[in-house]
């Protein structure tokens, strides 16, 4: 059966550029699995959608992809980095390369709170779990809170690999609109009023207040304190996640939503953008009694995160300017985003877009009646490829984002995003042209499965 | 709070030897947890028990401990080690340290089924997921299968870090006996028959074949053919866990459950024993329906396996003589095995206990009347630890395994395995002497809990 990781043999580009053809990745529940009867209820609709191999195309060299939402490590001082790595093996090895601590590594613990300063995240060591990047503390936190059936509020649209962890325990996403400013406190209140009166268990609110993934807003500083007074009035956990902190174009990101209520966040760190994403180091700051569950389900889930990976960190820490990294990195970011932004405003200035001034990512409204679902296999024809919008929602329906595009400007040469956005717009016209010719095309049924690329599906 | 981890301030031995007193970790479900009755189901009985407690006691020099499950890498060649780490990062670092598959590094992969051969397990690296170590394999099956209430079958008795996992998806463990012969096949046959009567819903076999943890037993080659034959009749999958397969003291294992039926059999191996656990690198071989399903599991738990912890173990396998080093590993634990069967032979001759030809355990059946869970503290404060037998049964009563241990002999050397029996002897004997004259104690509340070491608790 095709592979549709990125390992895969060149295959030739989308034939023909029509329609995504769902049968192009076979779905695992057919007449040949002996175990079709066997799998668990959380895991319906955990099939690889037809999308997935479009991503494997899109990988190739040829095609601009602002797709995937790898960083750009190529600056890392990689032999200072060997140095380093080599130092902790010979002089720390016996415990670098032993099982550590369920809640993480006191040496990594140590360093964290100063790495969260610029934010004012207020924690002591004790309070951090470090996690198998943040995605695992995501889980984890899903893991301990939520039923099947509970509701979880999320930004709309929201990070898909959350919506895939909410999904695995069969919570309800309830969407909560976000605007230039991020999270609308308003429509979170109206929310969670509705919900109440229904009777629902909200169990938390997932949100990413700094340079959102997919929309590249932030959300601002005056409203924080009132997004924190609602949740509490309503009894809801926030769920902070903030990979992007560090990468703001114009300095440090307003105070953490966890500096106003400590006891009722729990905040999601990352080394994977500030450092390097191979090595699986994220962190969680949360309220004690959370924290002890957390602990006790890393330690169910995997016994412990990778000592080594946490000596490494802690020692590029210690031993390199990382701040001063983080610093090139801003800038790396800053000129990526602002010749995305010149080039969408050149040429495709009808459509509606978000400004970042931080993160990867601009999000991207087609006019009405276009549907970037539909499109991106002419768009990878064409060379060039993003995520779908209605891969950032939580909608059986595929209807909410069918207009919408979430674009990556992280990994592409300013050269090659002026080129990316060209070629986007030259797909953006032919679709306009055919549906001037051709009126709206009926709503498709929206694709089984995961429609967003695979981790390393740049 | 008291903190659990090694990392704490040292504290006095346990004062007086009493019983383990339940309080001395306070349940997180306290008034003091805002978030108290927002917690998941699954997560009811996840608290760290007393026992905790005393394995951090039982981390301390002085103690000869028994208790924990760490490999000695002590005679890792660190040297040469630092150099192929080193050669990673400055040679490939940028795939290295950046995102990787899903479904694990294709590089390492390749090399796994080489890995395999010596238990014949067949596979083609397709058919490989690698994990964040093979606890991280096992909470992906589980997470695929397990829906609330379904039916796990285990050995009786099994690893508790199966079990936790079991626990947290809410399955219902039912225990299959094993004797020295490993499981038995008329007794699985026998519980899948009254299961089936009941109308329950098994979804597989969890089963440790070699050097089994705890039990130290071996499954016999002719007992194979038939625990396939019967699952397979009955349906249902089989869990193969293998951490201590090339860990045999004679040679290698008979051949795998997998090599038997490769489209009936989930087979889990790991790095952690034979290179390093710190790594956190184990891998999953399933039959291609459920290994897609693994893949998208474990994006959605974790994104990816580390790529430079994979980058590490590629590189080792390939640079390095590393079947050289896993005959160097069979060598020490040989000796240490050596060392405990002649000392409890010699010291606690009216113990039953098993014979291991391979791995880290000996299962130890106390005289009628004696608590192992009871006698631990007294254990502690006569500077010796082991984990009491309760820990590797799921059952709410706490009944099954009172009167029994495991020992571990893969930590401390020779001469201290003799020394730590010498003081486990006097225990048990001051214990009986208690028997005698005060008769059995009324049989205590189980302690509530994970009454197991952390990770790194040796």
């Amino acid at each position: 059966m095709p592979e549709v990781s990125p390992n895969a043999a060149p295959t030739p580009l989308v034939p023909g550029g029509g329609r995504a053809a769902p049968a192009a990745v076979p779905a695992t529940g057919d007449r040949l699995d002996r175990w079709v009867d066997c799998y668990a209820g959380r895991t319906a609709g955990l099939t690889a959608s037809a999308v997935r191999a479009l991503f494997a195309v899109a990988s190739r060299p040829e095609v601009v992809s602002f797709a995937g939402g790898m960083p750009d490590i190529s600056g890392l001082p990689l032999q200072e980095l060997a140095a380093t790595v080599a130092g902790q093996v010979t002089g720390h090895g016996t415990t670098a390369l032993q099982y550590g601590s369920g809640q993480g590594a006191p040496a990594l613990r140590e360093l964290i709170p100063s790495v969260m300063s610029a934010q004012r995240v207020r924690a002591h060591p004790d309070d951090i779990v470090v996690t198998t990047g943040s995605q695992q503390a995501l889980d984890l936190v899903t893991r301990i809170f939520v039923d099947p059936g509970d509701v979880v509020l999320a930004e709309s649209p929201s990070y898909v690999g959350a919506l895939g962890v909410f999904r695995s325990f069969q919570a309800e996403v309830v969407h909560v609109p976000l605007d230039s400013q991020g999270l609308v406190p308003e429509a979170l209140e109206a929310t969670l009023r509705d919900l109440a009166r229904a009777g629902r268990r909200v169990k938390f609110l997932y949100t990413i207040p700094n340079h959102h993934n997919p929309a590249g807003v932030t959300l601002a500083p005056e409203r924080r304190p009132r997004i924190v007074e609602i949740a509490r009035r309503y009894g809801v956990l926030i769920l902070e996640d903030d990979p992007y902190g560090l990468l703001g174009f114009h300095g440090d990101p307003p105070p953490s939503l966890q500096s106003l209520d400590p006891g009722g966040v729990v905040y999601l760190g990352s080394f994977s953008k500030t450092l390097a994403p191979g090595l699986r180091v994220g962190w969680a700051v949360a309220p004690a009694p959370v924290r002890e569950r957390l602990v006790l389900a890393a330690e169910a889930a995997g016994l412990c995160p990778s000592a080594f990976a946490q000596a490494v960190v802690a020692a590029y820490l210690t031993e390199h300017d990382w701040l001063a990294q983080v610093h090139r990195y801003r800038a790396l970011y800053r000129e990526r985003a602002g010749a995305m932004l010149e080039a969408l405003d050149e040429h495709l200035p009808g459509c509606d877009r978000t400004t970042p001034d931080g993160g990867f990512f601009v999000w991207l409204t087609l006019p009405e009646g276009l549907d970037a679902t539909a499109m991106l296999p002419r768009a990878v024809t064409a060379r060039v490829a993003y995520v779908p919008g209605a891969s950032f929602y939580a909608d059986p329906d595929g209807l909410l984002g069918r207009h919408q595009m979430r674009l990556s400007y992280c990994l592409p040469t300013p050269d090659r995003i002026r080129e990316g956005v060209q070629r986007l717009a030259g797909v953006v016209t032919a679709e306009r042209e055919l549906l001037q010719a051709f009126g709206t095309p009926p709503a498709g049924r929206p694709l089984p499965g995961t429609a967003y690329p695979a981790p390393d599906q740049g």
